[in-house]
């Protein structure tokens, strides 16, 4: 299964996407992210076909943009016929920047504020996912303001806790987001969303986290959500018509993380709905699901420019690459695992032990710890895989460093998505 | 001692540098990062005057650009006269912009990258601290190439240990960061620097970490570096002029961190200076330190306003607030203390426990957890203490948040240092 091919062309440099990573480093300079398009195009079909094949017609996947946030994503998402998820007025902005049609956009957040709601309302976002009373209050006035009627879905936490790292698991009563279906509270904001006057209440949405290899989580979630559904049907005689399971899929950075199937998951969520629907005598709901790392991460890939090769005697051994946790936070911030590869000398055997460090002024930023790589030497090209989620989109520019540039692969070509970030742009906020 | 003056004006709000917060959260929106242009100064000053006092005349507190660095800082530094460090060509490119003067500017950086070697030498960089041989290689090179003979200190790792967290010590021999005492590799760098014909070996430099409470490991590590001086002297007939300390005095972030006598500290540190430069007949050499931190730290706030409160029963409580990780990623990385307050109403008691979680979509996304706050409401101003350093400089933009501005506080009066990113500066660089 993919997670690099790693194989050398005739050269021995590594190839992404079918193209000479080396030639990619010369041409664009370093650090470099790459993103395969045409791995987003199939990885965005495997969710639509799934969709189609168990859910039926109307489902819809929602890519889930903090993933990888930027103009030509919402172009290939328009394209690929997907929805998206939206947690902010900028990612809103750049959707519009792209033309893409807001009404398959749902507005996430556990905090919109009152410039977000308003802001969202007048450009026609399809749909609030409503985290709160407080939130739910603001957007029927605004919605009120401007003579509307919004959309919104509610975000409720169905208790579920799937066994991933604590930062990334949002699916427990204990969250910063949603409303809790046990303690009550969802029930509550679901009869005030009922009541108000410019809310049109269309389902319920949960996340139960991310980087999940197991479907069992999935539909338990999903059977904890149709109850509720069932509840609020008998209780109050009204059926939502959409159920937004969130993301969540896991994605292969290492060979140590397993093979995962989402078809095949997708179909087993699918039995379970329709079988919990007919016991319980609901219709069954158009079904939404929010996928970005499974659709970007694999897409993606980050090249380097290796400088320093320390060897400590005794100790260890570290290769210091020219970008870091600028560009990629995810050890920093959840030692998260990759796979680093000498792309100059893909051909040879790695046998030298190393950490893989950033060039930042911090201990901490590191890339890799007890990585195997073919030795490198000032100049050669470091390839770190997988890169294509929450790294541009997280990037900062900690020590004055700028943002690289993403250039984006397709049938063999090669353009720019996103221009990197120069001297200029760093002082051009600065008085 | 100061964390934050806590004290409400009339209103009842928080003030700071003698400014009603909540109006500065009006007039220049939220989130903002405030920084009191005066404390910065008298932080310098204690650096300034305890390096006069205790090591002489020609010694020099050099600022460490990585915890704050734009335009308007620089210019402050040159007027208090100090030194700068700086870490990239991003750095240096501000400090130029700012007009100052690059002959007291000292870059570092375990790797820094060709084009940063060629930058700063052709903008009169006054010093490169040199981490490791591949790289005074390269400065060797690209000083010949330009006709220049460098100016230099070496990075050395004094193998000292100080008791800080983990990401942010950098003393001990396995480290990414220079050459090593110990393993003799320090003595083999500054050979080849001796000989090497574009290259003027001015002193040594180490760093033993950061937010350190204690001046022991300062004079440890003094003590180590000066038997190396010694030793090269005594070996090579070489003595070195310059010796630089690094940074690392801690700061309060809440009242559980002790009280720190920086200039008492630099005191004992210099008369060991002293005592062990007697012993082994050694002139006392130009000290440098590189404070950051220390100097901007607690000059520094961030106003947030309240959004969603949100009480989970038998759980906790949760306030949002409209920033988060991307201006301050501090708790994300490191679980980093803050001192957190209601600044609308700074005269009540704090009774309500909560964690202060960002807007982020990511349950890591926490300002602070176990918060004692006077309850908010949705539209109240949220301050976060002593966010001078390693806030605005660490920020990212996550989630498509633009940075907020930074706005410079003296002597009653307020003035933007930094414009906040707006929507179309999200979009600038897409294609």
């Amino acid at each position: 299964m993919y997670i690099c091919d790693n194989i050398g062309n005739c050269e021995g440099h590594l190839t992404f996407a079918g193209i000479d990573t080396t030639l990619l480093a010369e041409k664009y300079g370093t650090p470099l992210y790459l993103m395969d398009e045409d791995k987003i195009r199939e990885n965005c079909r495997i969710y639509k076909n799934a969709f189609t094949k168990y859910f039926g017609e109307n489902a819809l996947p929602l890519f889930a943009s903090k993933s990888a946030s930027f103009k030509r994503l919402y172009e290939i998402m328009a394209e690929e016929k997907m929805g998206i998820d939206v947690v902010s007025s900028g990612e809103v902005y750049t959707a519009i920047k792209a033309g893409f049609d807001l009404k398959n956009a749902y507005f996430h957040s556990n905090n919109k504020t009152d410039f977000d709601i308003e802001f969202a309302i007048q450009n026609g976002i399809g749909y609030f996912v409503v985290d709160n009373i407080q939130e739910l209050e603001r957007i029927n006035f605004e919605a009120g303001k401007q003579g509307k009627k919004q959309d919104i879905l509610l975000r409720l936490t169905p208790g579920i806790d799937p066994h991933t790292f604590e930062a990334i698991s949002t699916g427990k009563v204990d969250s910063k987001f949603g409303s809790a279906i046990e303690t009550g509270q969802a029930e509550i904001i679901t009869c005030q969303a009922l009541e108000m006057e410019n809310i049109n209440l269309c389902g319920f949405h949960c996340h139960i986290g991310s980087q999940i290899f197991e479907t069992e989580p999935f539909y338990k979630a999903a059977e904890v959500m149709l109850e509720f559904i069932s509840l609020i049907k008998e209780k109050y005689c009204y059926e939502i018509s959409q159920l937004n399971l969130g993301g969540g899929y896991g994605v292969r950075y290492t060979n140590n993380d397993p093979v995962f199937d989402i078809d095949g998951s997708i179909k087993q969520v699918a039995k379970s709905i329709k079988e919990i629907c007919e016991i319980k005598k609901l219709s069954i709901p158009k079904i939404l699901m929010e996928p970005g790392r499974s659709i970007v991460a694999n897409a993606g890939m980050t090249l380097y420019t290796a400088g320093t090769v320390k060897e400590i005697p005794g100790f260890k051994s570290y290769v210091s690459i020219d970008g870091g946790m600028t560009d990629n936070p995810r050890y920093a911030l959840y030692k998260a695992d990759y796979t680093v590869l000498n792309a100059s000398k893909a051909d040879k055997t790695p046998d030298f032990k190393c950490s893989v460090v950033g060039r930042c002024c911090e201990s901490g930023d590191i890339i890799q710890e007890n990585v195997n790589l073919v030795k490198p030497t000032r100049g050669e090209i470091i390839a770190v895989c997988t890169t294509g989620a929450y790294n541009y989109s997280m990037a900062s520019n900690y020590n004055r460093v700028g943002k690289p540039p993403v250039i984006m692969l397709s049938k063999g070509k090669d353009y720019i998505a996103v221009k990197g970030e120069t001297l200029e742009d760093i002082v051009r906020n600065d008085i």
